[in-house]
């Protein structure tokens, strides 16, 4: 597993963070704010297991196999959770997060053969 | 400056971070979400960046002094945001962000004084 | 699951940080540093899972559980390696690692069951 | 200052964290590791704060003009760090951190002159 082969999960991970940042930050601003609550909370947790994931994959991290599996539930849970809304950047979170998820367990399984 | 110099500001980072994010988690529970928008987003800026200093001190990170300045000010930037409500748990964020923000002044000044 | 009961594993999770940081620099330090090269790496791993899992509970994250088995998988490890070397900053490791992984088995399971 | 604006920077902050990352894991593999103590702690310090500025722009925090000064500060730190060593890991950080640093500059004067 080198560097380059973690290059799209990387890049999965960027964009779900950034979606889900977003989607935190849209949703504070919303008039209708009371209905959003947790998907504020999940959106957050999903950004941050994602900065986490992306940090561990760049330091080729022992565990990156455990941490991406980690990842992956999160990300399919906050997924579900943005699923309850029409706003776009909710919709938006949806395809991020389930292509990172998609992304964390091919890592995951890669890294778990080579073991 | 060893370890147990740095204790105290760890023990009033953790402190701050803890009424910061259990003020996060209680304004997200609130009927009147809507007014604490701004407190909600201050709340998670200044746990992150006490988890951070934290992790810093801990590692005697040669960056300690800027790292504990840039705490400083945006822990006080998040007790003035407080400051505007009356909910408990904002009222305990106060005094949380004031302490440690006077702890990591004292870390920042006592760190550039020795270099 | 309160604020409270998470209390001693957030300490405990604190003293590892602390502990696996400290063998982190120290092992930097040291001459026959090419010796501790996986040692080196491990205390990082250790030190940067126990921030995220206390930043995690001091939110009450809906992730509680499956961060702090994380953790625990992670201080395990670390405590193993540890136990390889001689250096007294490594002893003190594998204390606070298999500590940390204690109370974070607890906390996880404790969760586990409410759920 | 839209998300679109910070793209620049956050594949910056990426590409220095993942040359700082990768030049981590590399020194800590060297036959010659006691020479390269110094680089391996500010690559870490480097990566570490590149990952929180990433984080912050994505969730457009309040404090990315300090958090991304902070950023620069150390990007520049750790390129004078790295140019003491011949590796091709050390040399390759260098760009990437100096990179990052005028795109962190460029961040944070730009939000400076928006307030």
């Amino acid at each position: 597993m080198t560097r380059i082969q973690y290059q799209d999960c990387i890049e999965a991970c960027l964009k779900c963070m950034n979606a889900c940042n977003f989607s935190y930050v849209s949703s504070l601003k919303e008039y209708d704010l009371a209905l959003l609550r947790d998907c504020i909370r999940m959106d957050r947790e999903c950004a941050d297991i994602c900065a986490y994931a992306i940090q561990a994959m760049t330091r080729q991290s022992p565990f990156v196999a455990e941490i991406c599996r980690l990842c992956a539930d999160i990300c399919e849970a906050t997924a579900r959770e943005c699923g309850r809304y029409e706003q776009t950047h909710c919709r938006n979170c949806i395809n991020a997060c389930l292509e990172c998820a998609r992304a964390c367990r091919e890592i995951s399984d890669a890294v778990a053969v080579m073991i």
